[in-house]
């Protein structure tokens, strides 16, 4: 077969190359196939209807937080002491009369910046690991070095469209000033679109201010970030989550509203039961944004898996998590706003063979129903405790694949090809047909990970396995890192708010 | 939480029982998730106009076989040579005239007889692999020992509903004999249904006939086999495959006929044009058996990937692989056949992260595709070279997941849910609420192979990865196999027949 001119280093120089392909900027996956169903209209609508029970007759509290009371009376609802009782269709009224179906996340580099809904799909990292874990020095609990490092590899990562939010927890900083590295790293180490400190009302504003300073003023109508609102499931907000979301909506910042559900814990075992849960929780928690700032992008968001049942252990890449998302995007979608699930879940400890059967099965269930925002699509390892460096590297690399899912079958005629099988002779084979020629460097994805060659070369090679050579290919990149450019002036500006901000207050431990 | 019983010997031991629960005979899996499209009636009608457009104009070759071109030409086909070309239609009105759109393929235990086609799955074991590998005693030619192993194994396992063919080549046996043996083991070790010969017409007489021993007497109109009839592609069939395929018709045995495509070589790089190709040589070479015996079951088989544009290597579990086997399983329930594909493969070396992701990537579109007959469903490894002991046993607990994502979502009361959420006091956690109890045990898929347990207690346990613990599952299921009856006499005239024809030729190694 003909060869294309090889660049100089050999084979994993160009799978390093290729793993970071930066020229062509990904901002999303643009679906072309429809989204699979597993339920029917009658089967949503039951669903929908449940979800409207446990909102009108067993409510959703609101913890310490009297403002969203307050809120809530003024809107209609029954307010009695923390516990919200809605009427029947108040939440996705308010839901739908303000949150807008679609927004643009803006980037800093705006040719970063990212559709969020619609049949657009954004792969965002791992979010909220204590520890890292890599070959070369196993388990610990992760650092700002860390953190830095995490931010430049998904920098350079093509298909990881999103620089994510605590990728890994920097645990050397104080817990009440870490934010404003992690939020400075995110700017000054990417220029993808990041999200912003959930952890207390004022940490939220500070992500809003360092963002008005490294976007150059105002944000106005820019959303620039998306952040994360989990709830307290079953049925509960707490104060610290609120406050955050409070403070991003009335900047008209993203919030992606997620319940919390491990089936068997926070919800009974059943789909249907966690999804009719994970609806109304949702619902109540998008109204509550809408309630502060009308129109403030909202994301659907879920996070649930199932459990070990022997052992109360939380499961992953399970196929009832699998069916939860099919079931859960299609609520969504019936809402009319974008979804957030999904990612590569596993409770594996390792980047081994169940990780990865863990993760494919989460992450191809997610692309088939169609997901807008893809948290922990790479990295995660552990029930989410651990960011494996091996794991962030080989999971990207198969976000690379779900690309080519995206767009579906080829059928203009040169992807049916039917002139190819006239030109060729009987019987022979297409490696060096002009068809073949002419599509053979785009026609497959190139896996920057697997190993294909013969046993005997992979032999010689040092028969490593995926895991090593992800380890290799991480450390090629990080070696060839060069940061975006920024202004000078605005990294000026963003360190002396940070000193300020730093100093204005003790070091504290939550 | 209130938990079972425990039986004696921890959760090694459960884990070993849970991989071998033989009480409940599976033969199937029940699809009631309709398939996926990912091509719409324009585009697949356009794809069976190219295959018709294959047939007619560039036609296929039937080699070394002048029955079947005396067949062809009675049917009216132009024969040049050994090329025969059809008018358009002709291949297809031939097969639906014939082939029945399922049949049952009977097991020597008549619990353990499968349906092939509709709505069901059924998964066969990894075919053809001239390597056998474990952790122990790394990789090596396989041995008759091993192919025994093998065939104990997945009698063992129960997500695997047929014993398979050649799970591995026993080639410590002379080329022209081992076919015996193999019959033999799937007959005496297992009583899942199985797969005969075809590596010669001859090998096919001898797999009926010991059938007809086993089975008691004629065959009649019992299906018993079903075969794997491979094509040369691209567009030939080879005298050896049309020879053991003859046999097989004529003695009312199923063939899965069966192009054979790395896109790139075998046929030309674009998926529409792969599926164009083994449209047209299925619908030739099922033709054909219905010419043999009209109504011969046979599947619609492909085997079609992709590969590395770089090294000529063949490459698995890829996107373009997956939306494969999405269009050839609709392009089959058009003709209104079953249909084979898929599996759980890889061209990874090793039990690790690259073999789990491909294997994934390959098995969950097989499932979401509706493929009903799926070879290769656990222990491919090394694209097909060697069968992984480890992998085996992987594999076989990701097919049991798949028996969960074929019911679907639960939609009757229990599993809605919805009193319990009435009767749980607002934000407690639900692991003691009767409704978890009374579904704790059957809610979820409970995996033999993954650790979901905490870090400390895994590494306390020594650190083992998922192939580590495929090794021991693996080992424990040995010790306890005990072979399903057989009637003394039959499996003497089994062994009488077997040393009869072993006596009557000389070994040879082809």
């Amino acid at each position: 077969m003909s060869r294309p001119a090889r660049r100089g280093g050999g084979r994993s120089a160009r799978q390093a190359q290729r793993a970071v392909a930066d020229a062509v900027l990904r901002t999303h996956l643009a679906r072309t196939l429809p989204p699979v169903h597993v339920l029917d209209e009658e089967g949503l609508a039951q669903i929908e209807q449940n979800a409207e029970t446990i909102l009108c007759d067993v409510g959703v509290a609101f913890q310490d937080f009297p403002r969203a009371l307050e809120l809530w009376r003024a809107a209609g609802a029954d307010v009695d002491g923390e516990l919200v009782r809605f009427p029947r269709g108040m939440c996705r009224e308010i839901v739908q009369a303000g949150a807008p179906a679609a927004y643009v996340q803006h980037a800093r580099n705006p040719a970063r910046s990212v559709p969020i809904g619609g049949d657009a799909t954004v792969f965002a990292p791992s979010y909220g690991s204590p520890f890292v874990t890599d070959l070369d020095n196993g388990r610990r609990y992760a650092t700002l070095a860390d953190f830095e490092r995490v931010v430049k590899l998904v920098w350079m990562l093509p298909h990881l469209h999103h620089s994510g939010g605590t990728v890994c927890e920097p645990t050397d900083v104080p817990v009440n000033k870490r934010h404003l590295d992690m939020v400075y790293a995110h700017l000054r180490y990417s220029d993808k679109p990041l999200m912003g400190s959930v952890t207390a009302a004022q940490r939220a504003a500070d992500s809003v201010e360092l963002c008005r300073i490294a976007f150059g003023g105002d944000l106005g109508d820019r959303t620039v970030l998306t952040s994360l609102i989990n709830a307290s499931s079953p049925l509960r907000w707490d104060a610290t989550m609120l406050g955050a979301a409070e403070v991003y909506a009335r900047h008209n910042q993203a919030c992606v509203i997620s319940p919390f559900i491990l089936a068997g814990a926070m919800s009974p075992v059943t789909v249907a039961g966690l999804a009719a849960q994970a609806l109304a929780e949702a619902l109540a928690g998008m109204a509550y944004c809408q309630l502060v700032r009308p129109g403030a992008p909202v994301v659907f968001g879920t996070f649930a898996s199932s459990m070990s049942m022997a052992t109360g252990a939380p499961t992953f890449g399970t196929p009832e998590a699998g069916l939860a998302i099919y079931v859960m995007a299609e609520l969504a979608r019936r809402v009319g706003v974008p979804f957030r699930s999904g990612g590569q879940l596993t409770s594996s400890k390792a980047a081994d063979a169940q990780a990865a059967y863990e993760s494919a099965s989460t992450l191809l269930p997610t692309m088939a129903a169609g997901v807008n925002f893809v948290l922990h699509a790479a990295g995660w390892l552990e029930g989410g405790l651990t960011l494996g460096y091996e794991k962030l590297v080989m999971d990207a690399d198969q976000l690379g694949m779900m690309e080519v899912y995206a767009k579906g079958v080829d059928m203009t005629p040169n992807g049916q090809a039917v002139e190819a099988f006239g030109s060729n002779p009987h019987g022979e084979h297409f490696l060096g047909h002009p068809h073949t020629l002419a599509n053979f460097e785009t026609a497959f994805y190139q896996s920057s990970i697997a190993d294909n060659n013969s046993f005997e070369q992979w032999s010689e090679e040092g028969s490593l396995d995926a895991a090593q050579r992800a380890n290799r290919l991480m450390k090629q990149m990080l070696a060839r890192y060069e940061p975006p450019p920024i202004d000078d002036a605005v990294d000026q500006e963003l360190r002396e708010f940070i000193e300020r901000r730093k100093a204005a207050e003790p070091d504290a431990v939550v």
